[in-house]
């Protein structure tokens, strides 16, 4: 059994990335077993701002439910347990439609850091192009772990990739972690695209050695934005 | 009599397009009689977002009230009469100035699907001129069963018509997709915006396949969002 | 001494502009006297949102307060009082920083309107240049009777008249009609600065007739927004 | 020890800037000690929308905590200490990142006042670049007195400074005017980005007596505005 303080956690961060926009009726968030690191925690099919935590369920790495009790699981459930597999030091992953990334994934642009709060965008931010490993005539879903794979694959060592006609995906090393990085990804986007028409170009983003030493920095604060989100998110309930 | 289901459902539908942001004191939102498909159900003249149930009145395909009791109609009722009356498979409607579309039916340039959550759009947007219909001096509206046959004539088999200096018509198979298309119509077309600045025009959209793929798997999942939009219209109010 | 009636709306429609975000700390929102016409009625000076039936105040077509009791005035009050005496059939005067206007009254684009709802802008929108009246050093408020009827001028017979670099005025028949006006030409100037993007240039308006004749239709309907819209503002205290 | 008064407007402060999306989970505000003008008050490390009296910590204006009590103090403070010590009639200092201030900061458009709210903007905006201070290869922090004596260096004589990659800082004579101030230059950036845009670079911004006179006039109305956004960020919690 994952721990309470892990759910609570992981409920928490399923209504704070509904309250500030990341997900809508879609997406979801994830969270590795604390116990049992070939296992991983996700909620039910549903939307996450409606998340309790009678909704989360366990996968293993193949991403068979260990305990579904009639309750379905998401059918893009392999982009988490295929993440879990490739990348042993992620403990969390986010996939969103979060909405200022779609235009990024539709363009030649590439998502660069304008500021310290998503400096971890530094590393560069792939895109994952569906038809490359899928075809022309999916979905577009990642819809077994064949697909799950080719996305992990593209997102290397990246903390974010974007995938084309569809959403991201963001990992991190905590459930802090990723939650913020969810929130700094949409918010750069919408900067960067904004930046980008006003100086008609001429951005000047964080440098690879900036980029690096704000993200170590940041590490250390994580708590200071969850407890507002937390106590946002409760406030709207 | 209609069952208290279905205008329970009409009701939340008035809600949830006023809480999204999809209708303000204008639009409306109808649905096909479950029981007579000649038939349809539809608010009196009033800001959706107050809607009751008390409300809700009976149509013909004419646009005529069955149980008008005092209640004024809708002048424009005649967008939903004659849609049903040339689409027969066509359960639900939506007419709204929805911000986002509005320059899009104002300027050349095409709605197109830019994530799957809006695949809907991949079967082509019609643009309806009214001036074609009603001349260059109406008042803009969709006053008789005239230029609502000729708005039905332009969606033809579509899912969206943008109205050039009004809004759009959306239709949909139930109450759920009408409003999951309303809503996403909205995004896509705020997003598309977005890209097209961002990307000088260069956007990768959902190919024709991918369209009808990803628009034949959202209609598994409508459920998901309806729960959670009609939560956020409950707790508003 | 006012109605309560009349009286009431004017409250209601402080708290409305605020909710809507057409004012913030600053803006004012006056109608005439309904029994002498030589007569207006508008708050103290203090931010819309906050006013209350104690803090309505009248002046005389010259902006003196009548019943100051202690209550400061704006010091722009010569806006109201000058158009009320240039504009006998004008019976509510709404100014406003109202944020998308602020840059079309700073560049040469001329605010059109895009949708029926707007369709007042349809007469021609002036910009009033403060430098022609009161040259090039003031601090930019209408502080005087002289400023106040410079604006009128400009004014002429339209609907709304851009301030550059500080605001507009909106005026109605009606205190329902100028809280629609001023809620949709800050509608109209967001989704026109869109288009113009959107379509790089290319905006098919409304033509002088459809502008006409839909400002007429819309006489007809200022009750259903007004009811959604003093809901909302009463359900956000 | 401080009075009451001043530590409640400074909890205000917080809020205020919280709910007007100022700030979000990071940046701060601070006062200088009405009684020791060689002291400062400044919340302990946490989100500024969580502030309550007892988390309000007293510096000198080498940035050391006077009564620290085992909270932890901002690693930036150093902003605060070195504007203090170099400005004496600055009474209070906010750090952010202010959305719409960003993009500005990147690149190379300076910020001007679009209106008579933003008419401090007039004296000029520099722009700190901290590879000028502190090398390519910083975490962009503040985190030392010399990196915020080079900052207040940079600000100079003006109100508001940007920091690239980073946020802004935005000095004033009290509480009241930095929190103004504060707002009213991210509404300016949002604004005067749209206008680029919509003018094609043709800006219309306040002459520098304009702005000089509009800053002496907006000098005595600080308390309208601020009674309102206490009243909104009270709403909230």
């Amino acid at each position: 059994m994952a721990s309470s303080a892990l759910i609570d956690d992981l409920v928490a961060a399923n209504r704070i990335l509904d309250q500030q926009g990341i997900v809508d009726g879609f997406g979801h968030v994830s969270v590795r077993h604390h116990a049992d690191l070939a296992r991983f925690l996700l909620a039910r099919s549903m939307a996450p701002g409606l998340v309790t935590a009678d909704d989360i369920m366990e996968f293993d790495l193949d991403g068979n439910p260990l305990d579904p009790r009639g309750r379905a699981a998401y059918v893009e459930r392999f982009i988490h347990s295929e993440i879990y597999k490739a990348r042993p030091e992620v403990m969390a992953v986010v996939h969103s439609h979060s909405p200022s990334i779609i235009p990024f994934g539709a363009t030649p642009v590439p998502l660069r850091p304008i500021y310290h709060m998503s400096s971890f965008l530094g590393a560069g931010v792939p895109v994952f192009e569906i038809r490359d490993a899928g075809g022309p005539a999916t979905d577009m879903l990642i819809r077994n772990p064949e697909l799950g794979a080719a996305l992990a694959r593209r997102l290397g060592s990246a903390a974010v990739a974007l995938m084309r006609g569809h959403g991201d995906v963001v990992v991190g090393g905590s459930i802090q972690e990723v939650v913020f990085r969810a929130i700094y990804t949409e918010i750069n986007a919408k900067l960067q695209a904004e930046a980008l028409r006003l100086g008609e170009g001429r951005v000047n983003y964080l440098n690879a050695e900036e980029a690096a030493n704000a993200t170590e920095t940041n590490r250390r604060v994580f708590a200071r934005p969850w407890d507002l989100w937390k106590r946002q998110a409760a406030d709207r309930r």
